[in-house]
């Protein structure tokens, strides 16, 4: 095992470790049983770890960190387990979503407060509090935006690439921008340090949410921890999906009937040919990593020794098989 | 008109136009067109009142008490749109919910967005804002457990007087103990001082529940510009209700077997015609009036002048007819 794969175990254990501390009460059940639930899924902690790596890199005060790092980790929680009802998903981290295990209701209100734990984890970092606050909400109203729109796609066949970019920058660039660009706000760094931190976490945030549009289609369930082929039932405008619309139309159209009609493992085979033999999957893959690529070097302004883990972690994404 | 009369008006005139100015985009529509439709709801902006009504008292910096009146009354609304999706309730200050109008996701992700623009508010108060935050989420929290204990206590016919109390001191009684309090925090006033004002916040809230309860049994629909007896109708444990299945059981289920056999405004009559017959109007208005007078007593520790305002806001609650 690497001394990066150590760091990032030792991290992830950590973060685990205070997210199972969390003062969560016994009662009321019907609000706290999910929260312990949904908390104790096997999300793979990305975002808390770019918080982490990023703030060494930065020499940032690592008390305030871990409340970063827990802050991204709640607030990105909250946003599934809301997004998870919206697009009636069943299975998230190889566990049912709260929705289908409890019910809508107590769906909403577990979110609720996962954000507002977010929100109190916020409050204890102890320097440009203010300007931390704000960055964050204005993220999380970004990520609103960024759903409203994935939701405004659906079943719209006229989205385009280019839409659909836009799009993933708010939904899925905005948090990662904001992993990498938190602590520099927490230190008081300049702001041209800030916008540079936030451009690389977009840019990762953008690779990795085509990575994981294509990973919905085509990786092992098993592995992925979740129901594949929602985004194609939902009628969702994914990058291989738009890809596949635009320049397949008709063998498309037929791929997508068949799926429909059948809606299981099998169908989902013919979905994952249809995207190799046309090339569909080699494209998105290109794409995703132009985006990786584009992130590291946007990481240039810092000295190459600080970059070193960064860049480690840049390829950590790039390597996931789910 | 009197002049405390012309002081409420004018005070909600101006929450009124800071709520119309609030900067909401017009895209993405699926996100701001119900936040939009929703702030201009006919709300009675009971909670700014309070806020701006206390602060005044407290000689509170005026800019910072509009900030806290525009994030608890949109934190305010928040709550009653994810309530209402909870709670299956399709009108609210007159107008259809947003779950009712649109849909659930759409609802869900609206009230999260106003939670968050409830948190931008919160930011702009430049003293004491850690402390004024962390208040602000641990009370949404509260708020969050009270509806949690509402939701566990549906349908169940063991929940007594004293667990009615202590769920709507969370659910009620923490927002406004809120705005009684965040101004004192907001401007750094002794510990005993916050308590006391939290106190006299909950005390008032909880009358202002009780009341409430009754309201939604035996008002006018119209003037309530909410549908009435669905707490009925979501078997939920409300002081009146508690009252009846304690005091009158046999009568009462024969009661509520004819409301829920038809759920009209014949149905409501009768509900409306037991509780008076049977003394348990009387009993909950005397229930409600006693918190209301609690509440004043506690603002004694205020300079006789200082309370004048607030003592003629309770009064204003207590003779509300919707």
């Amino acid at each position: 095992m690497s001394d990066f794969q150590k760091k990032i175990n030792l991290i992830r254990e950590e973060v685990n470790r205070e997210l199972a501390s969390l003062p969560i009460p016994q009662k009321p059940g019907y609000l706290y049983d999910p929260i312990r639930y949904v908390l104790k899924g096997k999300g793979k902690r990305f975002r808390p770890l770019l918080v982490h790596l990023m703030g060494r890199a930065l020499d940032a005060n690592s008390r305030g960190l871990m409340n970063l790092a827990l802050a991204v980790e709640l607030l990105h929680t909250f946003t599934l387990v809301h997004d998870d009802i919206m697009d009636k998903d069943d299975t998230r981290h190889g566990q049912e979503t709260l929705h289908q295990k409890w019910d809508e209701s107590t769906a909403i209100l577990a979110g609720d407060a996962i954000f507002i734990l977010a929100q109190l984890k916020v409050t204890l970092v102890e320097t440009h509090v203010t300007e931390v606050m704000n960055y964050f909400n204005q993220v999380t109203l970004e990520i609103c935006e960024g759903q409203a729109w994935d939701k405004e796609f659906e079943n719209d066949l006229s989205i385009s690439e280019s839409n659909y970019l836009d799009m993933i920058d708010c939904k899925t660039g905005a948090l990662l921008g904001a992993c990498a660009a938190l602590p520099a706000i927490m230190e008081g760094l300049s702001n041209e340090t800030v916008q540079n931190l936030d451009q690389f976490g977009r840019l990762l945030g953008k690779g990795f949410q085509v990575q994981d549009d294509l990973l919905e289609l085509i990786s092992n369930p098993q592995q992925m921890g979740k129901s594949l082929g929602s985004d194609l039932a939902e009628g969702k405008q994914t990058y291989p999906i738009i890809l596949a619309r635009t320049n397949h139309e008709q063998e498309w159209n037929k791929c997508i009937s068949q799926f429909m009609s059948k809606q299981n493992e099998d169908s989902m085979d013919i979905v994952k040919t249809f995207l190799e033999k046309t090339g569909i999957a080699e494209e998105t893959i290109t794409r995703y990593e132009s985006f990786f690529e584009e992130a590291g070097k946007v990481l240039h302004f810092l000295p190459e020794e600080k970059r070193k883990d960064l860049d480690a972690f840049i390829q950590l994404i790039k390597n996931r098989t789910y």
